[in-house]
């Protein structure tokens, strides 16, 4: 893909830039066969997220927490690429590409309850660009600077457009005291093309601590009057599902109470990765996928047992 | 004072230990002569602090925030001592002896619709122990870890008893975005003896981010159980009292709204501080009064103008 053809340049000026969207947020619009209600649909479309209690039961988040008990304690999975670790001590802050590296998270992945719905909104088949199990351990969580995760998608996944969207599971329960995260709303239908370019490698520091792709404080502040902050603090077993370029970030997490989610990101078949538009190198596979695309299959939602 | 008077020993110990209150946290119940209410007052000895909503006008706020403006553009300030900045970068994080450095921060020191209280809760004259002003800057202020004041004021500067409380007046609203205090009511009845020696001239590095004199996470765990999370978000011009040895924290702020605020330790005439009970060399003059002890002055509360 030729640079011309790049409709969210970022980290390729001295001045930061806001963009209009160029894409739908909301790509199929026959409400009459959804998978969420008409309103709900145009909430998201309005909002750039939407969050939907409960949908996981309580036994079925026992079952994902004992399994991240078990990734706790895997030497093997610790010293691998895909654990990350906080900025200061070696409390685990992620593990990736869960999709694919655990059997019980893989069918999270392809979840009906979550599924149908990625692939409603985005129209068509859909795949996982990118997979994560966060820890925000009690204590010790660090803050997520703001940011758009398509920014980094497109600039150094080679992303083309928006035309994904992440659903975070909640595994405890958030409240405003565990660093619940906080979204901008409506701040998905703009896009900060930010300052500063791309170091090689710096995946390995922005996973800690991003400040390469993080918008400038100016746009933050005007975003921040123009959209409004809104919580997104819900019950363990809750789905927040958002757009790919929703301002959102975390504060830090000092109380004794985990802030722990598993993070799907889907993206459109039709949307699979290019060359990154940094010109750079790619991330890693377990970052973003790009040699393993497949679209998922789920089981036909209406099909029950017996 | 001999090391036998020690009631609250801390850091001396190679486990941690909670200490029950030896010390009343109302030293006044003459409920008919008290500048709050008889109910406010049990809450304050209930949950060791109380909110009070708006006490400050906005036209005061304003011209406190106005003075602050000021003091970040000072360079003589930033350069001294009692200026100090966050943990990285230079953003001004607090700047204290306020009360002693700035004619119109010493005023709302003395402002007896503050220091009135005061002097009630802890039943006689009263000393500014220590102030400051705290910026928590937008984007980039960083949390404080959960500790009583009380322990660090006892080991390292000699403040015999539980005969003091602070007056946190806000300056910016207080949000659940923007790190507002964290407290667990009902905590200032006991007392967590911390583990770890006091380093020498450790001051510099904890009014940054501290480590020693703060709880270990067992003990913050039992307490987070027993005594629950409370948020103490509010409007600018609130007033915030809570008791020295109450257990409190904040968590990061990286939303563009800065949570600002002027803080005041009162301290009973009858409590002033000795020998520091680390066994250490007593902290600077800037964060512990010890050579300049005079008792506030504060306007008859009755008196009107004319």
């Amino acid at each position: 893909m030729s640079k011309a053809a790049d409709l969210y340049p970022s980290r390729q000026q001295e001045e930061p830039q806001i963009i209009k969207r160029q894409d739908p947020t909301l790509y199929n619009r026959n409400f009459s066969n959804a998978p969420l209600s008409e309103a709900q649909l145009k909430q998201y479309e309005r909002d750039g997220y939407i969050l939907l209690p409960e949908v996981f039961s309580k036994a079925e988040v026992k079952r994902f927490l004992a399994e991240m008990g078990q990734m706790e304690k895997d030497p093997e999975l610790l010293a691998s690429d895909a654990a990350i670790t906080e900025p200061s001590g070696n409390a685990l802050r992620s593990v990736f590409q869960i999709h694919h590296n655990n059997d019980l998270y893989a069918r999270v992945a392809a979840d009906p309850r979550v599924a149908d719905i990625a692939r409603f909104i985005l129209d068509g088949q859909v795949y996982i660009h990118q997979s994560r199990l966060n820890f925000k351990p009690g204590f010790s969580g660090k803050e997520f600077y703001w940011h758009s995760d398509f920014e980094t998608w497109h600039t150094e996944d080679g992303m083309p457009r928006m035309r994904a969207l992440s659903a975070s599971i909640l595994l405890t329960d958030n409240t405003e005291f565990n660093g619940s995260l906080m979204v901008m709303p409506g701040s998905h239908r703009e896009y900060i093309a930010c300052v500063g370019e791309t170091p090689e490698d710096y995946y390995r520091e922005s996973l800690k601590a991003q400040t390469v792709g993080t918008p400038d404080a100016g746009s933050l502040q005007q975003f921040q009057q123009r959209f409004g902050l809104s919580s997104t603090a819900a019950k363990a077993g809750s789905v927040l599902l958002f757009d790919c370029n929703l301002m959102h970030g975390s504060n830090s997490n000092i109380t004794a109470s985990p802030r722990s989610n598993l993070f799907f990101v889907y993206n459109a078949i039709s949307n699979q990765v290019v060359e990154p538009f940094s010109g750079g190198k790619p991330r890693p596979e377990f970052l973003a996928s790009r040699e393993t695309i497949t679209p998922l299959q789920s089981p036909a939602p209406q099909r029950k047992a017996g």
